[in-house]
């Protein structure tokens, strides 16, 4: 029954080398699961099925490492990548773990902690340059607040603006290719974070001085803190060319970041997820940023990795499912977008014309029916 | 000792007619207050210290007016507020009441909705001109779902362009000089609204046809019901020159929507937001978008808007005592924003530089003294 | 393959008389459907399939009927029910609407209102005695503040005890043999509403002069939108015998009150409510507390409806096969409680117990893979 | 104009060794302040003025201490508190931070953790009493579930009162005169934590063995993370005798756990805290359970601990203000309860009496004003 639901290199699910690392630290507890060397978890990636893993710089190569043990650390890894038929399609930098990001990193007060921010960031942007990675994430985890008397917001922007442009100009130089891809978070760690949902990134892009190579990484779960929904964040981004890249995993609304198994929260949600990305085509990866329950072994952690795949899968069908029910099409009654131009003459049709809004508001839109029948075309009854 | 806090007409103070009007009427009770008429309403707005009165097309003038009923209630109330000395400076028209958009307006499945949608607000761009106002606001209250099953979510972004786009050549054709101030909220009344969140319409923007016409009217309890940083989304339209309009009022996150009076659920936050549009000089309508408790008859609807206008200027009075502390101003960091612009030569004096990590992570930056000294401010302590 | 999902009486599915006749009015739009009389709704009822129907007094009776029109409509009303095989199995009172209540019922300041709310329950009570009601809810909407400012929270407790006191007594002396079961809300339509979950109603029961007739009636919808498990929630209400009734709809958390289908936000979530009705053998009504969407006319109010019920049977059916499966069975590592009793002996030997907290630490739970499992039994795939 | 806000030890100021000493992990960031040691910690409260310090065992006595190890710390942290005059008021138990908790302590799947659990929580109020402490706390931190798959929720409601009811009978046989505090929370860092809120351990009290020793130990946050109403919560515990202790910080709703200073988030929900507890005579520690931002090296933790009380003492002034402002006192319309014994005669007085329903609901009740001049007693402009 389930062998439909096998990932391959086609559906290019891939996971942060940090998901199937992390060793289960919270604020309330110490680590629960020995060290995952990188080359282990890229045997265990290939093992359970995924096409790819990603990576912040300090997953793979420690803060503090010699150029000499960089470069043996990125030699073995990319061994171990190729030897297991693992991509790196996506590359980042943390900008969040040392103390030094305590109060942000392009939007630090201190200028210093700025620069050290960009020249750890273009350094990353080497790591993934080299690890053959076309897309860099920007996540500014610490780009924010506990207090607004530290800083003016709108001068964040700024800071956040001018860094943007730089590590634009560095990737042209470079000739690296990259296509950066920004990620919003509402909070946690900080108070607030600056630019706290997707939107806010699509509404900063424009500004830059390279949009065309800058979009977004939204993830499930922080729009969900936030109790936005999801699928309407990436159908904008997508809308204007700006999904570059995906972060799914699962979440409960208005909590900490949980960070759960895709699907895990609420496969409902996930459903519309999974079936917009299909519906439209997307062709990026199918990140999950997410991580095992603290109650896992490793032999947990691969049935999470493989729970993740699966259920994106068994909801990819079940979307196929939806959209070849004869009934659930007779139900749908989008008409598309007509755009009516702007004519002296289209204007008086419009303003001239009677409308009978006792017949508009008459009709019964049947979406109780559509929507009991989406239930069940998930709950796999029909 | 209060003096100092009352209002004037530079300080800009207006209130939407649906406000002071409000019967208090909920999803689980009846109005409990009587019929108020516009031209009282003016009345009582310019009884308590306010500018201007905005208005939706059918808080003034009935949807099914005949011409010559409309003519005759729009003299009435102009002279009303020329007689009390009442602007209106913004204007607005209702896709929301009517059972006609009970699935949305422009963004509506059935495309005779849509074009009612239009032609309703072209008629009340008509009314808004007629009556002064320079600002033209928008909020899509419908516009969203209960199920996603009923639309794509990216066609609706379309169909909401194409009805900005049009209405923009429209103000032009009539030379109204309309600025359009679109408005965001996240849910309620629909189960998720598209364009949830201020940024939502700041992305929109750059992609309209004539971006340079249109900007937001962020309301801080359309933000904060999602728990978001209301002070951040102001600061990012502003940074970007959107910021036409503004509506105050007040929100405990994570709940229905509550339009307290300003300040009244959280002063703090209030506080900055004030701070932020007096540092910055914004120079729009303060517009207080609230009403008062289901408890109050008229006399309490009059305290409900002096208190808004009090709190404002109580506020803003905190504000400028902050700025003038020198203790604080000795405490606050910040340094702007220094654009190292990209070249070589700065590449690599970034990428050659030396950071002492841990001398960047070991200067204690004195936020929690900053914070208690603006709380004692707030407070009115020092 | 679906034939197994029609209701029958043996469900004790009701719903509201409130719930099918929703007419669609929300707090920022008019009434979409006409009026269903409550005759006509218990015909609804009976063709969906539905068993009982519950109602507040002025449902059924307006609030301003004589005496003699009250008579000829309960009458009328019985008529049908018989008729239709419809059983009244709970009744309540609306405290809410009426704007007598708008500053609370029971809790209010005004003395007048608190016996008005009194007297309503009272002849509330009579009417659900003589419709054959065993159950008599009390949903306290009103019992809240927009201010603290207005009353002591330890006051309006006490004011709540007696009503409820006073309440147990006339249903002795009318020898009525009502349960009573306390409905928990945390705010909407107040600010905030005392006694905001069922836990706070489980605190003040034991405080009651008759206890054992006072019981709980939890709403899916009041929980979630705080946040909350609600499946939590039930099983601390069961397991101390106080599960009197429940009210079924669905909800996204951090929102306005939503009363959506069952199942319609998070069939997830509603899968564990229906596993643990069914795994305790809960016998009370499964009653539906919620409404059709407002795009919906009266086929679609009946889709609604059946949708409920079928929703609740297919989850049913789920924790079956949930149940009857072996593998999730084996990882199912619940002991369940084995109480040591305190002694000298007991108290020695586990202070001298020689603990292996590694030992403790180290073994996977295998938690990922049976929450997968229980992924693919409630999609069907397994 | 602030010396009236110095605390003294009539204040009952106390703080967990856990807040000062806190080194500023997070999720996503490592340690940012270097350890400080218990008996500097004392130093350190003293210095600020505090009056006691409470503790976990493992802040105190590491947990892989030997016996001799542990009776060394004790005698010199003992030394420390009474040459700085600081007294232990409380103590309590960390069953969450060892990996051998990560599926829970009381309620835990395996029995051996259970058993732990039990013994470690005995040898915590060895040490407790040892110190002189009177109230012990217990928070199930990891009391709960990522899949309520895992374990019926009525078992654990069992498990946990079985532990209560051994250690309670524990205190007895050692005459140890502990009251127990039992402290409540949503989430995290579980998915969903039993027992979410102070009112569920109001719930589960009365069934307890002996219910007259157990009370609870509501925290500001916790409950503010469901955007729960926190005086409300208080108030409930303290008409019922049960608010044994406090912990007091701050907490924006909807969020991960802040425990930011007191006041820090919204100083108007700490002003009706405060209000609250003076009004009512408690008289049991004011205890702050929140920490320092990471921002901050030791001198910011001090102005952290000093904020907390300077702001309560502040609040506690305005509460004062409030009580004596004649015309907040005019508008407080407040009648106590009276309660209205059941009898026939009382019975028939109140079915007969006739209610005028619009004179009931005409009165205007002020609150708008009411809350107003609270407002502006908070920001101390009368």
């Amino acid at each position: 029954m389930s062998d439909q639901y096998i990932p391959s290199p086609q559906d290019k699910f891939s996971f942060g080398l940090w998901t199937v690392s992390n060793r289960g630290r919270d604020p309330f507890g110490d680590v629960v699961r020995p060290v995952l060397a990188p080359v282990d978890a890229v045997k265990m990636l290939a093992e359970v099925g995924a096409w790819g893993v990603n990576l912040h710089d300090n997953d793979l190569v420690p803060i503090d490492s010699t150029s000499c043990e960089r470069d043996k650390i990125v030699r073995e890894f990319k061994q171990a990548c190729e030897e297991n038929r693992i991509v790196v399609p996506m590359a980042t930098v943390n900008l969040f773990y040392d103390p030094a990001f305590r109060d942000g990193a392009f939007t630090a007060n201190d200028p210093d902690v700025r620069a050290y921010a960009l020249q750890k960031t273009m350094r990353a942007m080497d790591l993934g340059a080299e690890l053959g990675a076309k897309i860099f994430v920007l996540w500014g985890g610490r780009e924010g607040t506990e207090t607004d008397a530290c800083r003016r917001a709108d001068v964040a922007v700024k800071r956040l603006r001018d860094a943007v442009d730089f590590l634009c100009e560095y990737s042209l130089d470079r000739k690296y290719g990259f296509r950066f891809a920004l990620e919003a978070k509402p909070n946690e760690p900080r108070g607030d974070i600056y630019m706290a949902t997707t939107a806010a990134y699509l509404g900063l892009i424009p500004t830059l001085a390279h949009p065309e190579m800058v979009g977004v990484n939204p993830e499930v779960a922080h729009e969900q803190m936030a109790g936005l929904n999801f699928m309407h964040a990436i159908a904008q981004a997508w809308e204007v060319g700006k999904l570059f890249h995906i972060d799914l995993n699962d979440q409960m609304p208005g909590r900490y970041d949980q960070d759960f198994r895709f699907g895990a929260a609420n496969p409902r949600a996930a459903f519309f997820i999974v079936k917009f990305l299909e519906d439209v085509g997307y062709d990026g990866s199918r990140h999950f940023d997410a991580h095992a329950y603290r109650t896992e072994d490793y032999c947990g952690v691969k049935d999470f990795a493989r729970g993740c795949m699966r259920t994106y899968l068994i909801l990819k069908e079940r979307a196929a499912r939806w959209n070849a029910d004869a009934e659930i099409q007779a139900l749908v009654q989008e008409t598309g977008h007509k755009k009516t131009p702007y004519s002296a003459e289209n204007r008086d049709a419009l303003l001239n014309r009677n409308f009978d809004r006792v017949a508009l508001a008459s009709k019964g839109l049947a979406y109780e029916r559509l929507d009991q029948l989406t239930t069940e075309v998930l709950l796999g009854v029909r």
